[in-house]
């Protein structure tokens, strides 16, 4: 056993590094390349991915696996012998399914159906897009069909992201996360809005920066094992557990937006580089599944950067940065204005009451288009309905409607639950890791995030991707992923914000 | 043979994008990496460069190359095919002659070995240094030793970087140069020193990348295949043809350092990004060997960069940048100033007229180490009394001395010459193209560069690495590497500064 170990993880080594290098080349190309080297770096990430990919399909993996699964019983189901065979077997499942041709049209399919998209949102031409989206859907349906049946198709596009949850699971959480979410917003419409004139005036964009990074290094980001460079969208990019880069956006019309991105760009960054050593050049050197990976972010933004808490420590040094624009705003002021609750039509500019309401949206859709329930023409008009039922307002046109998100054209159908999945995992972590440390909310208060860091570490971070999402979840909070922290998390906030 | 030869080119492309990702690595380790991510970026380095070697010497190769190097009677040996046969077979040889396990123990005795240089020379101490250079000598012998018999040992690592030259060839060229160097500069000895105490004050540092960012442009370079980043050691890497980049270093005592050294790598670049788009992804996407390379940095930094023309232009832009440190100096003073010529301890600080006399000494020590004729202790005092003998300086401690250079730690021997052969490359090179383009030095009065980076451009550049440094000379100035314009430029350009 312990020389086909070893031989597989020398094997996941260098997959590992051709990875770490295809990384670097992608961060370099949002980051620094220069504008005429976009073709060679797509050589590079093409080779390095062909390479990687046949280094790891390869008969000698495969026998190496199937010599190793046959040891599984003879261990124990915990250790991390054991999970890193399993999980190796289950990812060579996954690569071997889907036959060479079909990633080629793949890549092919949805290269033209990005930039269809582009032209169609552009256009606001839900018509241009169509066609290509519904080569999209028939291709994820192609693919599922290279897996063994599930409970339902959608499970093995899920299982991409979120390993082991099942579309019924994710369900059955957003069933009852909805019908609370949209009574909370309706509520909070129903109240005086706060006042957030000061978030929208002109602030020096170098002392924001200044400002976010002293806030990521106060939250723990380790300085000498990463970076922050200024991007169009902002971004996490783990180049190996000892170099995690984080990139920043500075838009002058919306001066915090940096800062808070930051905040959630660091929350990533932050469980990347504290994968333990153990896992370093592994197939486990990783988040367990994108939406814990989220919750990661969410906790550093949301639930302690849009803190009371946070801010009376870090409110009068942003007020002596910025004294002409936050002389005459007093802290509750300030509180109330970063936690604005106003439904909008764009995702990513969703305010944290009412984000999960536009995932659930685009759930409902992905799951109708895989089970053909929904022909594709008559997607503008269901989401525009869903939009009014949900969150009040409808979209004037398809480019802010059905056509903002870039996902789909990717072919990404499954990829969306994890942002609101992420969302409630970080209240659900966040309710355990308080009731344990009932002196956090006095340690943030003086700027110390080191009980948090050192609690995620221990219970999140360290174990990369060793345990699947609902398996991490269950072991820390003792119950699997449960929607209710998060509700009691938005009642509280926001009751009290908006005097509910 | 088309479809061998296309599948050698598949293969050969994989190649060159695994290179590519490496120096974009190489670029990052020394720009932007994380103190804290040298262990990864190792790691990632290691594994391209086995999977690199391991494609180029696989058996795959072997049989394409048998097959093809029997058509190559049949094709013209003009032609890109045959060049590139020639060219992947010869390296092909290369990389098979040595095995493995020599490699191995190179990379671990060079590890070693620099790192007693580098203690050696902060205590000034050769001693330290001796056992570890003795056995790098060692090393090169068997190295030598897995060839065939060449004229002269030491062909066999000259070869490395100048294909095709010979060590015989390289002397007499040298010894050919050296006397009348010599003269020169002890001509020069007897003359008043010109005035440069404008280059010792303080400048702006943003202003100087400024300007030395504008010289680089109005060079040629193509800023969106390329970008200029600040680094300890200024160098150019290419990732490829369209990403071609270059760094350079701010000493506040040596501000013009910046400027000249901007100009080098600048012309490093230029060679790069001008190569032929028929080699990208080739063996053949590269300089013909690194003294045609230096001749281009070399051309650009002191034939062009310092040349009276040049400024005549750009002196008055210069001077309305650095009014304060400027103003009270002449053209003809400031003209005077950067080329002055003072006999110095220090290779990489020498000027134009004293630097290959630096360079012919190492290869004198080389060869005779090679050959065994010296003892590795006997090098300090050898060192002492060849530079007394050629610059008429001797170094106070071996710091100063045998000990400044980092090239032996590493075992490259067999490369310093091809420094001072760019210096004789470039002036060959400019005495040809300025015969056949009268109206040049008029043309650089108008800051005008386009018809000399054209020329280079046709009879250099794009030509890659089809032709031997010796082949592609003749082709373009009718005889073989000729030191005789190099004599002639130095002689005329600091006769006339110093008044010979």
């Amino acid at each position: 056993m312990n020389e086909k170990y070893n031989q597989l993880k020398a094997i996941l080594a260098e997959i590992a590094d051709l990875n770490h290098a295809a990384a670097l080349i992608g961060w370099d190309q949002q980051v620094y390349m220069p504008e005429g080297a976009a073709e060679e770096h797509g050589n590079m990430l093409g080779t390095l991915g062909k390479i990687a990919h046949e280094k790891f399909v390869s008969e000698e993996v495969g026998r190496l696996l199937e010599d190793l699964k046959r040891e599984l019983p003879s261990l124990d189901p915990q250790s991390d012998e054991y999970r890193l065979i399993r999980s190796a077997a289950r990812d060579y499942d996954k690569e071997t399914r889907v036959p060479s041709e079909f990633i080629v049209e793949h890549a092919q399919v949805t290269a033209m159906a990005h930039q269809a998209w582009a032209e169609a949102r552009a256009r606001s031409n839900f018509a241009h897009f169509q066609p290509h989206l519904e080569k999209v859907v028939e291709l994820s349906q192609r693919y599922v069909a290279f897996f063994p049946p599930a409970d339902h198709p959608y499970d093995t596009l899920l299982d991409l992201f979120e390993p082991g949850m099942k579309t019924a699971e994710v369900r059955a959480i957003f069933d009852a996360v909805r019908p609370q979410q949209v009574e909370l917003i309706r509520a909070i419409g129903q109240r005086p809005q706060v006042e957030d004139a000061f978030m929208h005036l002109a602030y020096d964009e170098q002392r924001m920066w200044d400002f976010s990074r002293d806030i990521a290094g106060a939250f723990g980001y380790d300085w000498k094992r990463g970076r922050q460079d200024p991007t169009v969208h902002p971004f996490c990019q783990s180049i190996g557990i000892d170099d995690v880069r984080i990139t920043s956006r500075w838009v002058a019309d919306l001066p915090f937006a940096l800062l808070f991105g930051t905040m959630h760009e660091t929350g990533h960054a932050l469980y990347e580089q504290g994968i333990g050593r153990q896992w370093s050049r592994t197939n486990l050197s990783d988040g367990a599944s994108l939406g814990v990976h989220e919750s990661q972010s969410r906790m550093w933004e949301n639930i302690i950067g849009r803190s009371h808490a946070f801010w009376e420590f870090f409110y009068p040094q942003l007020q002596a940065r910025f004294p002409a624009q936050l002389a005459g705003v007093g802290l509750d002021q300030f509180y109330q204005g970063i936690n604005k609750v106003q439904p909008s039509l764009i995702r990513v500019e969703a305010d944290e009451a009412t984000y999960n309401l536009h995932i659930m949206l685009r759930l409902e859709l992905e799951i109708a288009m895989l089970e053909g329930q929904v022909a594709i023409r008559d997607l503008p008009e269901l989401w525009n309905s869903k939009m009014k039922e949900y969150l009040g307002v409808v979209p004037p046109d398809d480019a802010l409607g059905v056509l903002q998100d870039v996902h789909w054209s990717g072919g990404m159908l499954g990829y969306f639950s994890t942002y609101a999945l992420g969302n409630l995992i970080s209240a659900q972590l966040w309710e355990k890791f308080t009731a344990q440390t009932p002196a956090f909310e006095a340690q943030i208060r003086q700027g110390d995030f080191s009980s948090l860091l050192t609690w995620l570490r221990e219970n999140i971070h360290q174990h990369g991707r060793k345990y699947e999402p609902q398996e991490l979840v269950q072991r820390v909070t003792g119950s699997k992923i449960d929607p209710a922290p998060y509700v009691r998390y938005l009642r509280q906030k926001y009751g009290a914000i908006y005097g509910l």
